[in-house]
């Protein structure tokens, strides 16, 4: 049907649905006149990245709104806004770490749940570190890794630790490959990313971390990591993956490898 | 001697130390002149309503800047940035969950080791869902639980997993408990919390989760929750609780409880 699957029956008996964090909600809000007709999703770490994305966005599709500055749809008093939204590319603003994107995704795959989109893309572009690769590179990518070197992502529910998949669509992540070739110095590959719990003890920042270890150990575990296929680190694909998986959303993840 | 404790010895020997996500450095700042006698901090979620307590503290300890709007901290592109700082009250935004609010304390912490910081009292600001207590109460964490009732933290350290204790300084949550008696209509106590990966499915929201449980199961996890002595749930303080024991910092969290 191309519909998002949402695997909680509860919510369509449910009065209203507030999403708090996007401030937005099924009765205050026409979700469905408003983005009923959304075909493609960006997201990514920075507020204001996001704005300027979608302020670029705007200019390139030449939509309504173009050089306006739009007001945030997150005006609330969440670090996790969505923020800067065109007519039909919301972006939104996810923060640091798995359970912060873990929140605003529910919101956002609720949303386009209860706004009925059919057929949605979702992308995110993000920053990273690099793996053996020249800094400047974009990496798509393949499978999202937990810091094991597994293609899981594991989330509490409740106290029962459920695990899921976080392969990614492999079309997409082509037609995305495609895509890059057609713009000079803009070197781009199909890797797998590894996802960290932390940016400096997770990633083994000896420059930045609080506690100590031996660059013997680090360098050990980021080779065998090149070696398993990890071309960049980060902090939220392995949620991202998993729960357009779970919805059966078409989405991939991109990020820049910055220095 | 009052010091933080930076375990790291590897950073010392650094010819610069660069705080990306705070805009700071050692060789583009003078941390000490800037920082060095600062006895408090401040942190919490949201970056607005850190600006906002800042604006507050100033008004109240009578500092200069009070009125003012003062610029961030943390200009930077990411979103967790120190936001609002007057002269002995930096205040800083540290987003949503624990990867979140991990980077920022690494920053923090080793900005407050760079200005030879002494004798530093740190206190988490935030907001929690409440477990049979009244709306409106605050919470002073005794200890931080993980989601299987469990005081400690868990952080990949590269791929081994560290285990660190997550209780707080008690002297300081009678202090704070004591502060609270003074003012009216205060509803405050001292109690475990919880510190869940994920706002919706980490926390059994029924009305929120994109997957589905049984609210059978639900009211007897929150039911053993309540019986270990936890009497709120939230996304960061256990890495608090965790990175203020590695660093020596004396510290505690209070949590509003916002229904």
């Amino acid at each position: 049907s191309g519909f998002v699957h949402v695997k909680n029956p509860h919510l369509d008996s449910m009065e209203e649905d507030v999403l708090y964090h996007l401030d937005l909600g099924t009765k205050t809000h026409n979700l469905a006149a408003m983005f009923g007709d959304i075909k493609f999703v960006c997201v990514g770490g920075s507020p204001s990245r996001m704005r300027a994305f979608a302020q670029f966005m705007r200019r390139e599709l030449g939509l309504a709104g173009a050089g306006e500055e739009q007001p945030d749809t997150g005006a609330g008093s969440h670090p996790t806004p969505c923020s800067g939204r065109g007519p039909r590319s919301p972006s939104a603003g996810h923060g640091m770490g798995t359970p912060s994107i873990s929140i605003m995704l529910h919101e956002l795959i609720k949303l386009l749940h209860h706004a009925k989109c059919r057929d949605v893309t979702i992308i995110r572009i993000g920053t990273s570190g690099g793996l053996g690769i020249e800094a400047g590179s974009v990496v798509i990518t393949a499978t999202a890794m937990d810091s094991s070197l597994q293609p899981r992502f594991e989330q509490v529910v409740l106290d029962d630790v459920v695990v899921r998949s976080t392969e990614l669509d492999k079309d997409l992540a082509e037609e995305l490959l495609v895509c890059s070739m057609e713009i000079a110095d803009f070197p781009t590959l199909i890797g797998h990313t590894m996802c960290t719990y932390d940016f400096y003890e997770g990633q083994g920042r000896l420059d930045g971390a609080l506690c100590s270890f031996s660059s013997e150990k680090k360098l050990e575990y980021l080779g065998r990591a090149y070696d398993a296929g990890v071309r960049n680190i980060e902090m939220e694909s392995t949620a991202f993956a998993a729960l357009c998986g779970l919805c059966g959303l078409k989405g991939e993840s991109c990020q820049f490898y910055l220095l």
